[in-house]
């Protein structure tokens, strides 16, 4: 599996997620694995890139974020939508055998003891933050990203794929079952003396 | 302009942008406006609809929404794009008549006194949240939407138009001057006795 993923340079690893797909955020603890979808992610930094997610704290997956402090955030595709809404729909707090009913493929990567979902775009080994700032009366958890991958048909060089196929787009939650797809590439036709501003 | 938005019913106003949407943020404080793009910004919470957004201390928009405690957070499209990608190369720092320049086109709603940036898909309404958990170590916004509207022809009755013309599709930003639209939609064919799980 990991023989056709290339890694990403820090520096750009948050392009893997800065137009807003609806990821998979999977933990481990004690031998227990569980994966979970979540829309409700977004960049926080870059260089090195951090992220913030929102993670129900009534959900299997926070208690393993917050007892092992380490997640991986990876962004499935088209071809993952049955998983991923899967994953979204059952709990592992009633169904233990979620994964397995899910038929999640699961692998690891040297020198990261976490579980990472096969087939997806991208993945993100995050770190989470103890900062004192920490904002203990939501559901957020902020995260250091330690290390990233792609699937190179996907996403290489740091860089999306524009000519990807159909199967390959990010995935959009919307609401209830249904999602959108990424759509086309757009580029802006912009002048050459202008920068970053705001 | 307000003739043709219909309000958004609270408790779906975070479907604006469940699916990761490219927004811009608008602001004013002491007779000054500014608008600024921002490409990470998520739902925190809904009914009533909460939000988070990252916006860089060193702009000008970040002042505005400092010292106001509001802000609009809104929804473009793509025929919007060039005043989006203007908006977040040129910086009211430097060019205090940035949005002129830009052609943006703002509005007010009554009872809110807020810019609305023109021919959005969705604003919202938004007022910060000052928690005593609040992350002052990073540039985090947290918010809650007071009241949210939207085009009918681009998202009504809770939900997006499938149906809507290519102009009319959000902007995922990828990186420099690069955009995706978003695509088309997708149903999960789900057994009717599936809840949410996690």
């Amino acid at each position: 599996m990991s023989g056709t993923l290339a890694p990403v340079d820090p520096a750009r690893a948050h392009r893997l997620i800065n137009h807003g797909p609806t990821v998979l955020i999977s933990s481990t603890h004690s031998g227990v694995d569980n994966v979970m979808p979540a829309a409700w992610a977004t960049v926080l930094d870059m260089a090195p890139a951090k992220v913030v997610v929102v993670i129900d704290r009534a959900t299997k997956t926070r208690e393993l974020v917050d007892a092992s402090g380490r997640f991986v955030l990876q962004v499935p595709v088209v071809a993952q939508l049955a998983l991923v809404d899967f994953l979204g729909m059952h709990s592992a707090q009633d169904e233990p055998d979620k994964l397995d009913r899910a038929g999640a493929t699961l692998f690891r990567m040297p020198g990261h003891d976490l579980p990472f979902v096969a087939d997806c775009a991208g993945w993100m080994a995050c770190r989470v933050l103890t900062e004192p700032s920490k904002p203990e009366t939501y559901d957020l958890v902020l995260a250091e990203v330690e290390a990233a991958w792609s699937d190179p048909r996907m996403f290489r060089d740091g860089r999306w794929v524009t000519d990807a196929p159909p199967d390959y787009r990010t995935l959009h939650h919307v609401s209830g079952g249904r999602y959108f797809a990424i759509g086309e590439t757009i580029d802006v036709d912009r002048s050459p003396d202008e920068g970053p501003g705001n």
